[in-house]
Parts: C-alpha cells; structure tokens; sequence
C-alpha cells in the first residue's frame, strides 16, 4: 500500500515547468563536465528528519501528520516505515539514505535486544535495497539522545557508557558493512562540555582518541572498506562541541594520529554556527585532502541555532558545488539532506516539496559552478593575481631557495616592494552573478 | 620633564582604599601559591593602544588629548613617547612592556630608512630598560597597517611584499633579541582573506609555513632563544584570519611541521569572536602544551567587533588565572594589556585609572583561583566525576586493553551501563561565587 | 508524604557558610533601604520549568528524576504535583509563584474538559496558597505549545484558533483573578512569523491588538485589578517574534492604544537574544513608566538559544537591582526565576541548588545596588556630568524657550562649543567593583 | 578635464553582455508595472564612502588611489571634487546623490567659517545639479564624526554641543532646501551610550526629541517641504544607539509627538544588525505608512560590523523591491547606495564596478518583484491563508462584534477549533526561486 498515493516518481520537467512535483533542474542523466547529475551529486535522504522528525521544538510537541506512522517505537512500526521510505527515495529519484541506529531501529530493553531489532531492521532495509537499487550512503550511530549519553559518549565522564557507545559502534558499523554503506559518519552530538567547572578536557578528548582507533581497528578486522567521516559542529545541544569545526576536527585527528583514516562530513549550517562560509569549509577541508561528503542544509544566520532548513540558495549551491568539482567531487560522499521541514509543513506532501528545492537548488549549483569553470574568468583572475610567485623573488621562495637574509637583502636593495594591484572583489561579484543569470 | 606630573607611583593601598589612583588587589610581593603577584601575572603594557591609539574609529578621528606627542611621525617625536612610556610603566609598577615595530618606531622613506629609524629607538628603548628595570616581554611586526600589507604579508598574492615582510621580521627579531625580549609573537593582521573568489587559500597557507619556518631558522642563527607565539584571531580586520582560534592555529602548526617552535598567545576578545570562552581557549592550549601568554582585556558580547577593553570582571579574570596556574603558569609569558581606553576616555590619566583596573582584577582573579586551587572542593569533584575511569572497563580502556569486542561482550552480558551522577553545574556555580565573596 | 524528605526549609546562614543548602546572603526579614529583602525581592518560582521541565532538548528525550510525577497527563498526577510544589516553595521561602494554565492542569479533550480540569487544578492551587501562604506573582496561558497554535494564537491565519485562545484567556484570566494573581502576562510564544512569503503581518498585528483590549475589557468586567505584562522575546520558537524587545512592544501598545494597560516582564535573557543588556531594557522600560515585573535568569551569549539559566553573575544581578530601585521597584511584579536546571543537572536536590544560587545571587545584587545608592559617588558622576543642562543655554533648550535659530545665533557669536570632558568608563567599572569587594 | 577619461557613459547592453562597464539589468526607461525602472528605484550616489572614503580601517590608513583629491581639507580640493562627483554620477546615469555636510565641505576654524565654506561648496553643487540634471535625493549634518560629538550630538551630556549641533542642522536644512533636496536625514551616529554607569538615558531622549521639533519647527519656518527621515541602527559607533531599529524609531517618534513629520530611512546593513531582516523592515515600516526611503547595501552576517558592501545578491533585491512596490513605492525616498567598496578595491575604476552591480542587482530584483506580483501566485497563498478571518468568526472579531465572552461560548460549543494547513514554507520558497530563474 502506498503512502503517497497521489505522487508519482518526480520528473524532470525544465526551468518553465510550474508543476511543484516536479525538477525544474535536476536531470539525473543531464552530463556535467563529462559526468552525469546523478553521479556528481549522489543525493541522499535522511532518515531521521525526512522519516522520524515530527516538527516537536522545545516549545511544543510535533505537528507532523505521518498516517503510516503510528507513533510508537515498536518493530513492526519500525518495519512499516522502511518500506514508506523506500518508496519516498524510489520516488524522489534519490539514489542514496544514511540512518543513525536508532533511527531505523528501536532501542531494546537491554543491549541484546536493541541488537536484534537491529538485526531485523537491517535485513529489511537491505531486502529494500535490493528491491529498489537504493543505496546506503552512511550508516551512524546516535550517541546523544538516550539519557545514558547526557555526558558524552566517547567523552562521557561515565566509563560505562564509553562501553555501552563502542558497543553500540560495532553493531552499527558491522550493519553498515553488511548494507554496503559507502562511509561511516561520527557526530559527536554531546561530545563537548556544558561548563568548564565539571569537566577534564584532557581526559575526555584522550578518550575520543581512543574510541575512533577503536573504530578503525575494528573496520579493518571486519573488512569495512568506507570512509570514515567526522562530522564538525562548534555547539548546540553541547555549550561547546569539541569537534567544532573543520580546524578543529583536523587539529584533533592529527594530534591522535588518525588524519589517515578520516575525511570530513561538512554540514552548511554547521559552518556558519561556527562563524565559516560554507565555501571556507569546503576549500579548507578540500586543500587538506579531507573533504569527505556534505550535510546539505542552510541556516538562519540571524537565528543561532541550528535550523536545518533545505536548502534553496543558488548563491549557496553554487558556491559549494564549485568547491567540490575543485577539488575532484566528494568521491564516496554525497550531498546528504540533513534538513527538515518547518513545523508548520506538517503534511506528507511537504517533505517532497522540501526535497525537490533542495535537490534542484544543488543541481542549478552544479550547473553554474560548471559554467564558471568552463568559462574560466574567475579562475584566470585568480592565477593572473598570484603572478608573481611563478617566477622571480616568488618562485625562488616558494622552491625554499630563499630565507630572511637573502629577502632582506633582496629588498634592502629594491627600497619599496612592486605596488599591489586591485582584489576587484566588487567586480567578480558581478560576474559571478552572470552566471546565475545564464545557467 | 615629567608627562603624568600629578601622578605618583601607584601604590597598593587594600580593598578599603577609595583612591582611584591606588592598587586595591594587586600587591606585587604578596605571595600566592609560593610565588609573587609580581612573578605570577608578568603584567605588561602595550605600546600601540596606550601610546599609539588616538582614540579614532570608523565614524571619527582621533580624541586623545596626549600633551607630550605632537602627532607627527618623526624619530624626534618617536624619542619622546619613549621616554614617556617608561615614565608610565614605571609609575605603573608595570614590569614589562610590547610592542610591534611600527608603534615605536617610523616608516622610513625606504626599507633601509626604516631600519635605522628602527635602530635609533631601540637604542633609546634600550636605555630606558636599563635606567628603569622594566623588560620587553615581546616584540612583533606591524604586518597589517601599511597599504603595502592590504593583501596579506606572509599570504599576500605579491611575493615582493612577503620579501618586504621578512626583511622587517628579520630586523625586528634582532631587535627584540638585542633587547631581552623574551617571546617573539605573529598576530596574523591581514593574513587570510576578504573573499573566496579571489584567494588561493592554499597558497597562501604555504608560503604562511614558509615564513614561519624562516623565522625559526634565524632565530636559530642569531641565537634568540625566546618563545615564538601566534596570536588567534578570527575575523578583523579581514573577513577570515587564517589563525581563526586556537584549534586552527594548532593544526595549522602541526601540518606544516611547526609545532615544536610555537606556542600560542591568547587573547580573551579574540576568543570570545571566535565562539570560545577564554576559559576554553586556555585550557585548550594547556591541554596540548601550547599556552604561552595571554593578552588580557574583554570584548562586549553583544558587539561583533574587537572592542579590547579593559577586563574588570572577576569570573573573568579569576577563571583565566585558574586555567593558567591549572597548565603550569605562563613560563616566559605574560599579562599583557592588549586593551585601549574608550575614545571618550580621552584624557591622561585615563590611561592610569584603565590599567589600575585591569591589574587589581586580574590580581584579585589570582587570588580567587588560588583559593579555589587551595580548597580543593571544585577540583576534588571533578576527580571524583570521573572516577569510573580509575578502575575496572575504564582502566583497562584508557591502558589500551580493551577494543570494540571486548567492549561489546563487557556490556551484552551487563546489559545497561551503570547509572549517570548529576553534573551539578548549578551547585559549582555557586560554588565558585564563594570564592568570589571571600578574597 | 514529602517529596524531598532531606531537605528543611532554606535558612539563612551567611556568606561564611559552607552549606549548599543554605541561604549565604537571601535574609529575608533584613532590611535594605527601608524595606525587607523579602519585598524587594518578591522571588517567584516559575512551575514550568521546575515541576514540568524534563531535561529534553533538540537532541534528546527528558532526563530528570522526579519521583512524585507518574510522566502522564492525568488530573490525579497534576494534582500530586501541587503538593510537591507548594512543599518546594515553602521549604524555599519563596513567597511566589507562577504558572500558565497547561503547566497546572491537562488540557482536555475539548475546551470544556480542559476548563473543568482547571477548575479542579486552581481549587487544588487555592487550597495550597491558604495552607502556606505562598501567593500567585502572575497567571498566563500557553498559547504555543499545543499543535493548534502553530501558525500562532492571536495572530494566527486561522480564526477558530484565535477563538480558542481567547477563551482559553478568558478562563486563566479568571482563575487568575480568583487565585488572588497579582499580574497577568501574555509572552507570545508564536506570536511572529517563520517567513514573511506566507504572513499577512498587518493583519496579524491588528489581531493581536484586538486580542489584548478583549482581555482588558474582560478584566475590567470581572474586576481583576491586576497589572496586565507583556513579556518581549525577540526569537525562539519563531524566526520573528512581534514582541521583539522593549521598543517593539512599547510600539505595538501605544499604536494600539494599550499603552495605559501593560508593562512589561522583562527577562534577562530575552534581552540579550535581542541584542541589549538588561540594564538597558530595564531601563528604557522603567524611563517609560513599563516596567512591572522581571524574569531572572541568564543567557549564555555564546549561544544563540534561550538557555533560562540560572542568574549567579553579580555584576547581572547588581545591574538589574540598581535600574530596579531607580525606577521605585517591582510595584506588584516579583524577581521570577524563568530558569532551568542544565538536562544533566538531574536531581530533585538540584532544582533547590539551583534557586538557591539564584535567590543569594539576587539578594547580593540588592546589597550591591543599594551600597551604590548609599555611597552615592556613581549618581554623582552622572549628575554632575549634566551639569550644562542645568543651567545657562542648557537650561533655556529643556525649558523650551529656544529653536535652531536662537541656537545658532548662539552659537555663531561663541565660535566653538565649550570642551568636553572625559567619560571615564573604566574608573567608573573601577568603582562598581569596589562594591561587589565589599559588599 | 575628466577624472574618468576610460569611462563612457555606462550603458545598457542587456544580460548577455559580457562588458563590466555595462548594465546587464538597468535599463532606464524600461518600463515596470507602468513606470520607468528610473522612476522605481531613484537611484543615489554617497558622497561621503564614494567621494571621501579612503579605505582605511581599525588596522591600517587608506588605500584609495583617487588622482583627482590632494588628501587635504580645503575649499579648493572640495571644489575639485564637487566636479568629479558629478562627471561620476551623470556617467553611472545616477539620478540621485546624497550628502552630510562636512563630506562637501570642510569644517572651518569656527561655526561662521563653517557655514561661510558650506556657502561656496553648496553653490558650487547648485551649478552642477543645473548643468546635469542630478539632483539631491537628501542632506545631513555629520553630528558624529568631530570629537566634539564624542558624547553625542542631540543626546550630548555638554549642552553647548547641543546648541552647535542645532546650529549645523539649521544651516543644512536651509542648504538642503536651497538645493531642492527631497529629503532631510537624520542618522544618530553617536546618538546612543558607550555604557549606562555614565549615562542619564532619559535625559538624553528627552533632547533628542526637542532637537527634532525644533528641526519641524524650522523646516516650516523657511518652507522646506520635503521628507524628514530617521536612519536606525543598533549599535556602531556607539556601544547602543537609541534608533536602534524601526520599532525603536517609531517608539520614539509616538513617544514624543513626531510621528507625523517622520519617515524611516531603512538600510539593509543596519537591519541585520539588529537581528531583523531587511525584508521585515520594510514590511514594518511600510504597514505604519513610515517607509521613506532605503540605504542600499549588504552586510556580512558572519561579521559584526557594519561592512556597507555593495548590494549584489538578487534574493535580498527582489525581497526588498516586492515591499516597496507592495507599500507603493519610495515617494521622494530612493535607493541610496550607502555603500563602500573594499580597502583593496582601490582603483577609481572599482566605483564603477561597485555601483554597476549594485544597480543592476536591484533593476533585476525590480522585475524579479514585479513578476511575483504580476504571477499572483504567493500573494494569492497569502490571501487564501487568512480565509478564515474574511466570513464568520473571524469576521465578526475584525469587526470588533465579540469579545472574550462570545468566543468562549462559540468555542465551548465547538470544542475544537478547525484544522490548520500547512504554511508551505518550503514550496514558496521554491516558487520564489522560479522567479529568481525567469527574470
Ligand atoms: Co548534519
Ligand atoms: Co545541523
Ligand atoms: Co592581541
Ligand atoms: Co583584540
Ligand atoms: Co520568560
Ligand atoms: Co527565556
Ligand atoms: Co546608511
Ligand atoms: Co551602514
């Protein structure tokens, strides 16, 4: 029986199509720089707002109308949702999902029973899988909204409850392994402190240190061959997040000698809570070789919480897919909806309005990101204006041939450096709108 | 001729004194924890803010009304603040002072004018030390006021600027070596970006390392054998500062191999725009042996600006000196006043009142921790919070012993975790408070 | 059967007293200029977040311990839960409270169930505030928390939902008047927008103004003579409250013609989501004859989410306390700890650490504010800062006898103004502390 | 002899056209809804960013390279640059420019000098306003800028400056009527407090108000009918300045009896600053029929500061145009490019740039706007959304025939009110997205 009967598998109908049902832009099959949308893009929906959100914020329970939900965690509720999201993301024409645990399946009365259900839960998604041709862009585990992880997981102050998150890791990333995720994500959802006075910092991230070896040692043993991903957020529900941003993250992954095993899962209104451009993360992250996939969403900057909102920016989009086809796409990432519906859209049909903006919004960024790059005006402005470290004083500084004594005297001997010329800034914001207005 | 003719050594006079021009908190031989005020908060001055700042903003010119500077930038005129400042310092009782290049010193018509400008000051300010005992805690380069710099110095897209940049670092490392300084700081004014689209944000970092790694190497050379430290800032003057906040300036360090050469100066505004407390920052650094000074002052939370003001606040001032006795003090480090009066505060002895204040709150804030530290109760509940970690799974996690399947058969056959305790953020707020009503 | 059986009633045991579970500075029979700190004070305990908070957040279920509640929404448990409140209330000498009619009794499954179980619940509440003497500082209604308020209450797009809130008004405002409350608050919790494409905010606004002189008329028929408040909140849970700040309500009333009717309910908090302090709301409110009553908590200016913590910061509570006694006190408004225990702040015991560290925090502000009043040397500085305005051309400008010509020709024969003088922001912040030292 | 010989007249050449010194969007005599896009947007130039601004910043001196200033204040350099103002407006087909006084013309030895040199610089802007037909879309006085307004102009604690500030407003109003000037702007730049210790906040209002009515007063006196307008802004130079929005604004204006000689003069900037959209502004202002006129630009959210960038992101334009256009226009308001561009835009050429994009940018967001409106299809939403309040209950209560009583006894007989429907949030944004797209 279907959940959304009235909706068919959403078409790609054109810029001028006025159906709200249907893609004005992405065009699965449309080739972009040699590669189809549906590869560059690789887009995914959440199971947790898309299927378990129910609009509840602090100041009132959930709104969200779901007839096929009903409402409690049982199994068999559980197994009725997976077959509603599947026809949701067959529909969408979404070729990936990612899930925490508890979002696919119900907590147990003891660790046992939390892993059988599980286990039954993964065989359905994976008959589901199967059926469909949908696949698992990353599996997770959610570490912060049982009471147990009030004080962290990894970095809790209860040793217990470090035990219970790793066991609980295993599971997941054996799950993950079986359903042929393609990357395993860590957000540290109460990874962090909420006051300085009770807590050793020290001790906590030593740690988390712990726990993410753990993790990789054990996908070795399992033969999981997906990307491990950390996913950066400075704060909310913690006062301070310790994995607060892409620097942060990286910082941390060095001093504990796992920059090898893990990329970054970028999150757009995770960026800008932490005072960054989504563009910034992205390049930042991307230079480093870290750039592992993205969580789709924008905020509000003028709220400061984050509000998880689809994204349909093309200013945003546009930038973000430049910076991906920049530093080679998002390999085995995605561009992951972590979005929800405002409470107020509380009907069915509300979640594929959602999505259909999020996921047009992204395809006209991948359309202009690729006009810029072909047309090749911002990047010849860009190389032209770090000319003078191809050759001269610049080249032999950047070939290491140089240090203080020899630039002093380099320019004791020249008086004054060669003039500066304009950023142009203005200008090539000019530009970049031309290509808004042309794709 | 005396510049501050009614104002005597400021002398500590106790809590109960009502003379504004008195210390009420700091005494600097009264001994705490073993040691001197005076050898515990290194108090310092700054150059640029209390004998260079005019009180100018965006919306209007300069306010101060300093009777001793006749407002040009001449080397006559440059002598006399000298003199002045250690006039100040002295009456002050402050034992150290910073300063950048340009602050003490002209630009000359050229690269070599400026340098002799630089050697005919340091030779006064030199003279000064002697006569007064004062002592130079650290010297910089202003790499950000110039026109030359609108682009970055070490990030800048015109390598002949990166070469003008070295040579000034070059000359002032000399000159801070010849004047004892005892820590060398980069505060990255211009280095990072205004805009995405014209900056070649790898680059730039690249040649940051560089620059870095040429100091290091003539520190080497010329024998300086003070504390190299990066100042973090976040945004201001440019949109994004490469050294965003602590985090980022670690890994900035420990990817391009500089982490055993620098430690970090922290600054409570800066850390406050970058979304951290200074308590966090601080411990952050402690945490991974890179807390090296600080520089001491607030912001307004409720502005988005570095407005450095004057720290008056004692959970400010007692929560930094906590987190600095907590990592070991602040070694060759300081208390230095990166703070500026207000522009309506446009008078002389404004200058005293602001520093008073500021001294007596971070002697009080010494006092305040060192009272916490000497109870014990806070530190105490923080050890007993994490006691599960002293024995049992938690010992054998935190030795090593134990990966994910240990773990997984440790807690299947337990079944829950042991039970959470309250974090009791509430009762050590107001625990804290009495620390505040007794000193 | 007590519901905290190791708990007595809070006494006052001094500030060198080491007891988590004592008054150090709230003495309620002492006097403070002329009056005791219990009238100043009028603290209020808020039965929202203390008997009906759970610890949930975004991100997590409830966490809190609360033996005495069974978790339903049963009259039976509602009514349990009176007990256990007036018991806290007695055992804090608090001589307030305050509630909005879904915190007290369950709604119904229609609107006259939900008022039969008022009726019950407030005869219950009665009964209690004769046994104890514990009075009702303020009613109000939830006008946001229910589905059918999602769109807004007042200013709902759906007119049967404003039916509903004004009979639900209609009916708190009676229970109110019969419980003897001595203030009514509206706090519009979805009185705003999500996004301006779907919102008529004209009409909107004109609702809301309808709404407010139904209730005042309603009042005046049943004769409450208590003080109507409106309680500004500039966000959270919309994107846009109407009643952002101060201002915005002293607008909306005086456009509407409710400025004889209202005051306002500032909350810490909301003032500075605003982006003023709470001295400025308290005292541009106070400076308009609106200031009725406050909410007294702190926010964390890091975060950008209504945290309700609990106020310890003295220089807050010294601040509001000092604007408090300016402008003649609270009148019949109280102190209202709109607080909450942090989620893992768990334990019955520490909602009492937790009010506890409130009620000190204010009554050393009371102290504080008063020393500042005694002393005097802080008002002087402002009076005598005026000082032109008392006389001369100052006193000709605010009698009224002069215009632009008068003044220029003023002026034209003066050639330049007479000279400023110095603000002295940082000797005053000096002298503010020399009161928290010695209070 | 031209200060731009490199530029013609910029033209219109239409999106496809690839030519930086081109409008790609404002096309004049296009004609919109009925009227020219000249007519619509009113477009004005700045004389004080555009002609007097250098690019200096906090941390560091100008860096404008303009051929045509010799740096210094005198007549002869500000008559030279009335020149080249005017050769900029009429070759950026600019209709409109605005000024403060001392951006014309430089401030005397004395009051009398100052008017004798605004005298000869107002002559000087009357020949070229005759010559080329541009014309003065407002005057101000800078009461911010000269440290005597240190304290504040109107709301100064030195009456003296009171009177000098009144003496500038006069001679400006008279110099702004003389030029045909349609509006006279007031923007309290240090209107406002650095901190309340110093402060008498109603003492300052209260002048604030008599200065404005005496600026009535006058302006009836010699005939000046155009717009008075008031400029909010929250905060910057001052730590809380009083206008700090449109709700502030108008608060103040009904507070003291200014309400009808008052329009608001909105700037995006200063929106977001105060945690508003500038979209709400708009709607704001407009729906009490106090919309006069907009400074356009764009702030960056990620920053705190005021950054005055030029407007360039469509979404902002076609926001901003659809409320001007659903309040009926600007009247004698325009769209004032308040706007600078970046210190390393240096070039004269980066002027052009800059206001090319900004003007195409709103000629876009113009018919962006226009088609919204001729479409119907979000205004027809809207309308449908409020249905319920156009018949029956909602009727009856905009008609003002019920009140609390008959709601009640409506709704206790109902039990329930009517379902809500979605806000569609998601779905209109997609549609506005189809506009952004067609356009
Ligand atoms: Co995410
Ligand atoms: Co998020
Ligand atoms: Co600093
Ligand atoms: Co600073
Ligand atoms: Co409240
Ligand atoms: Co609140
Ligand atoms: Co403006
Ligand atoms: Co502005």
């Amino acid at each position: 029986m279907s959940a959304f009967p009235d909706v068919d598998t959403i078409q790609y109908e054109g810029p001028d199509s006025d159906n709200p049902l249907a893609f004005r832009w992405y065009n699965p099959d449309e080739m972009v720089e040699g590669k189809s949308m549906r590869d560059h893009l690789r887009f995914s929906v959440v199971y947790w707002h898309t299927f378990r959100g129910t609009g509840s914020d602090p100041f009132g329970p959930g709104t969200a109308v779901r007839p096929w939900d009903d409402g409690t965690d049982s199994v068999d509720n559980a197994l009725k949702r997976v077959d509603v999201a599947f026809e949701f993301f067959q529909k969408l024409q979404a070729p990936y999902y990612a899930f925490h645990d508890r979002d696919v399946s119900p907590e147990g009365s003891n660790l046992a029973e939390s892993h059988k259900n599980f286990d039954r839960l993964a065989q359905a998604l994976k008959d589901q899988q199967q059926a469909t041709g949908v696949k698992l862009l990353w599996g997770t585990c959610n570490l912060f909204s049982h009471p147990r992880y009030m004080h962290g997981a990894a970095t809790t102050c209860n040793a217990d409850v470090f035990a219970y998150a790793a066991s609980e890791v295993k599971k997941c990333l054996e799950i993950t392994n079986d359903l042929g995720g393609e990357n395993y994500v860590f957000w540290g959802g109460r990874e962090g402190y909420q006051n300085l006075y009770n807590t050793d910092m020290k001790r906590e991230l030593d740690n988390l240190g712990r726990f993410l070896h753990m993790a990789v040692d054990h996908a070795k043993k399992i033969g999981f061959t997906g990307q491990f991903l950390i996913e950066p957020k400075p704060k909310e529900p913690t006062k301070h997040q310790y994995d607060s941003d892409a620097a942060a993250c990286l910082n941390f992954l060095r001093a504990y000698g796992l920059e090898d095993h893990f990329k970054l899962n970028i999150e757009t209104n995770h960026a800008t809570l932490a005072g960054h451009t989504m563009m910034h993360e992205l390049d930042y992250a991307g230079m480093q070789n870290a750039l592992g996939s993205i969580d789709a969403n924008t905020g509000d900057l003028l709220l400061g919480w984050d509000t998880d909102q689809f994204p349909t920016d093309y200013y945003q989009t546009a930038q973000a897919m430049w910076m991906i086809l920049k530093h080679g796409g998002l390999g085995s990432g995605g561009v992951n909806f972590d979005a929800k519906v405002r409470r107020e859209s509380f009907e069915p049909i509300d979640l594929f309005y959602a999505h259909i903006g999020g996921m047009d919004a992204f395809a006209k960024g991948l359309k202009i990101a690729a006009a810029i790059r072909a047309d090749g005006q911002m990047q010849s402005f860009v190389k032209d204006r770090y000319a003078s470290w191809d050759s001269g004083i610049g080249a032999k500084i950047e070939a290491g041939q140089v240090g203080l004594e020899e630039l002093q005297a380099y320019m004791l001997e020249k008086g004054q450096s060669d003039a500066n010329t304009s950023g142009r800034q203005e200008m090539l914001e000019n530009v970049f709108n031309r290509y808004i207005d042309r794709v």
